[in-house]
């Protein structure tokens, strides 16, 4: 019989309400002898308040005994910018090695969608996550003065790129359109373009039955609104990662549905499964959250650790729920309900 | 009396053919006492091959004498990604100090758009256009191993900050709803992030009337097709500026209306238009290319030197010309011939 051994890092405003919705899903759908054990993390702005501290090495050792990891949200307005997405969010991913961050972008039918005539979209975002602009490299000299000096370095190596370029070949490869984008901007950022370019189309010469183009970043953004019918699967550089999965969310169904996943492929590390929304500290404990994306993200971590059925009976339920929701004000507690009724039946 | 003397840059695949139709409507627009004078310059693909160059300095000597630069597109297949970019696009925004990129987006009433529900658009991104990642700071080592590493470098100053800042607090002010939406990702690139936020928020001490907010890049993107009513003056770097106003334009209308200015507002440098569009090589000669963008850029010329009567014209035309067009298939001839009736009469 297996286990499954779950961090759960609630964090931040309705990342507690949305990430007990995933547990009661997870719950539902997992096989009975499966035993799923669950540590809660208390990462985030109450902790920092408290202690300062936002990830300590103490932490990272007993994050990294676990199978997996859930979370919620992490960041609130109490807190300056940067110190939790840095200090906690960004030095998780980059500790850990999560290279592949995953995100689907399907618009279910009768799901709503700020573009008109309802196309069809179904693709994935392999964005890389532990290089580019966010590696933290960078500075500033004659801080405040009128002489301040303010850099931000993207570091990209070859290392870095083509793992995370296979990984997104071996994706397009599995799907039934076989289709790969390259999105960069290597008609600017023609040292870092290079590299992409080159190991993208070295790579796609071990992948005859996959089709490949490529998009500058600026295109690309105007292709997700007017023809996002035309990607399959993207791999893209952290930041411009970052930029198209919130426009790719926003167009199949809005934050509320996005998942995503911090993939770290060789298993030395646990891998961190998120909604791609943020805390959204204004509607906080109002029950008024939807849930979908962590539960999504739930379907995400289980196909991770092996339970494809039960990923896809998890999917299938979100999608059920999805079509059938119309116009109906449910509770975060309701849909969760709702859900982990579908999955468990 | 008057005189203008003008620059004109057709440039590669429709590049030819929108900038006639500019210049048409230009001619048209001017009072009989304006001296319309036009030095053609011969830049990108093709002198490209003939000579090995790009944008000498003999060739910014020449520019340099003009009051301002028209400009169609630059850029074709058969030359490497970034040769031109770099070499003449970038080379001539960085050499004339181009660092206020204005993009102006407004959906017109009839105009087709991807988004449902026809939303009100009406804003303006002041885009940054001399730092940021655009500087070709970096550099790759190792090229060509499975050990390079690729470097890009964001440099970001008080200087250079503080006065695109400027600029677009004075436009928001001048504007009748007087809001202004600084757009960075200050919570990842903290460095230039801090210098950014930090100028925004003194400058706009200066400017009570003007009401402040901010977005991190990658949730402009989900207003900007979830809610792009809410904008009126956006600010941001290089880069952000790059890929939201591409969004920006396939919202409102689309690439084939999207004008551009690059301006010097010291004028100790002229000023270059150009559409927001490329030169299409898949369309081009063909009469199918859309001039709208470049009249559109010619208004934004006509307003920079002062003729604001003129301008306004040519925004007019264009809206009317916009609001009737329907479903008719015209030539990019046919668009530019009404155009030009239009202002003349
Ligand atoms: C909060 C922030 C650090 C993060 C990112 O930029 O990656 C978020 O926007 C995301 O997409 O997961
Ligand atoms: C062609 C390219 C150099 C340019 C840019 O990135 O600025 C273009 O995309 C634009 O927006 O004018």
């Amino acid at each position: 019989s297996h286990s499954i051994n779950l961090a759960v890092i609630p964090g931040d405003g309705i990342g507690q309400e949305v990430v007990a919705q995933g547990l009661k899903v997870l719950s539902a759908v997992l096989p009975q002898d499966v035993k799923l054990e669950t540590e809660e993390y208390d990462f985030g702005a109450k902790r920092y308040h408290a202690t300062g501290e936002t990830l300590t090495d103490a932490d990272l050792d007993s994050l990294k005994r676990h199978d997996a990891i859930l979370l919620g949200a992490i960041g609130d307005p109490s807190v300056p910018s940067g110190v939790l997405e840095r200090g906690f969010l960004l030095k998780l991913r980059f500790a850990f090695d999560h290279h592949v961050n995953l995100r689907p972008s399907k618009l279910l039918p009768g799901v709503a969608t700020p573009l008109a005539g309802q196309p069809e979209i179904d693709f994935v975002v392999v964005r890389e996550g532990t290089e580019g602009p966010y590696t933290g490299n960078g500075g500033t000299i004659r801080k405040g003065t009128e002489h301040e000096v303010a850099t931000e370095v993207s570091v990209n190596t070859a290392f870095g790129v083509e793992r995370v370029v296979r990984d997104a070949f071996a994706r397009a490869q599995a799907r039934p359109r076989k289709k790969l984008t390259l999105v960069h901007k290597n008609n600017v950022l023609t040292f870092a373009g290079h590299l992409w370019t080159n190991i993208f189309n070295k790579v796609a010469a071990e992948f005859p039955e996959v089709t490949t183009d490529y998009l500058h970043v600026d295109a690309a953004t105007i292709f997700l609104v007017t023809d996002p019918a035309r990607f399959d699967v993207i791999v893209t550089d952290n930041l411009f990662g970052d930029i198209i999965t919130d426009l790719a969310a926003a167009v199949s169904g809005g934050i509320g549905v996005a998942a995503s996943g911090n993939i770290n492929p060789s298993g030395e590390f646990p891998s961190m499964f998120e909604p791609v929304h943020g805390s959204a500290p204004d509607i906080a404990g109002q029950g008024k959250a939807d849930p979908t994306a962590t539960v999504l993200s739930v379907a995400l971590l289980l196909r991770h650790l092996g339970y494809e059925a039960e990923a896809a009976r998890v999917e299938e339920a979100v999608a059920a729920d999805l079509t059938e929701r119309g116009d109906s004000v449910r509770t975060t507690d309701q849909i969760g309900d709702a859900l982990a009724a579908r999955v468990a039946s």
